[in-house]
């Protein structure tokens, strides 16, 4: 392996990838050169067509590889609602759910004050333009229900109220299939106040 | 993400690489393109300079760039003995060792049944080949100490010395550092066996 500086140029460039340390990159290389060649040019390719060809949405700044998202582009959804998510993933599970109609916005992040997400980096003020557009009715806030999801639903809140929004949160409460012997005190405690 | 054909196909070449499922594979786009664009094009070169440069050392089979490694290539090293390893990474370890001063033959592999990898499919010819130059007087096994590790060195060995070479495997026995009231019984059984 020494002096093997394609090698180990690829081993570190594995390392960029979040969640792979040192071994993993080393397996991951070592599987690519010796079962998987193919697949090596494969991701290349696909690395390189997504960097070119994937920018924000200009509407909900979700990816995209047209200027405006096809959901976006979608002239049959629910003008009044705006739902706002931290990422597509989350964006796509609501879309699964099939309970769901309107726009979406994506922040792409969350405030994380550790990481050194403050408000200003999340781009509220995109979110604010958008959901000041006239059409929009009601923003209802899908952040999740971690800590930095919750700040940011906060801090989202209020500037939107601010602006006489109306503005909603994704209801809290025991998870469907659950038996609330197993559920925790908080979602049980949640869950009593949010009855209906 | 519906219909970004660049991002889908991305993590679904991400999804090639081993231990990553799908929701690491989305994980690892979405990081690259939101906050690592930089590292995605790193990336992509240093697999396609990895695929295009690396190849198997003639000599050791281990991935090297020039048609014999460094290792080979180096004439101070003792050539009467020959190390037998599973891959570069064992080799690795070998050599941070600073304990042994031979060369080496890398397997590229292990006798792996459930996987399809039989004796034929470890090129035990190109060993048996390297070991028969005529100057190597010992072959050292350090194939692993796992159920594979052990049926390839069992039948390695076999033929080995039945072209009347000298062929040894790493001790089993106590690792450094350990209190010999946590150690596994079957290696404190190794160790008393081969006890010196």
């Amino acid at each position: 392996m020494a002096g093997s500086g394609a090698l180990e140029t690829l081993v570190e460039a594995l390392r960029r990838l979040p969640g792979v340390g040192q071994k993993s990159a080393q397996r991951m290389a070592y599987h690519l050169l010796q079962h998987d060649r193919l697949g090596a040019g494969v991701l290349a390719q696909a690395l390189e067509r997504a960097v070119a060809s994937v920018q924000h949405c200009q509407r909900c700044h979700t990816f995209s590889e047209a200027p405006v998202c096809p959901v976006c582009r979608d002239t049959g959804r629910d003008r009044r609602q705006l739902c706002v998510v931290e990422s597509p993933a989350d964006q796509a599970a609501l879309e699964r759910t099939g309970s769901y109609h309107g726009y979406y916005y994506v922040l792409m992040g969350r405030i994380s004050p550790i990481d050194g997400q403050g408000p200003e980096q999340l781009r509220a003020d995109g979110l604010l333009a958008r959901a000041l557009d006239g059409e929009v009715e009601e923003v209802i806030l899908a952040t999740s229900f971690t800590a930095e999801g919750e700040a940011t639903s906060h801090v989202l809140g209020e500037s939107l109220r601010a602006r006489g929004l109306k503005v909603t949160r994704l209801a809290r409460g025991v998870p469907a299939g659950s038996e609330l012997e197993y559920v925790d005190l908080s979602t049980i405690a949640h869950a009593l106040v949010d009855r209906r």
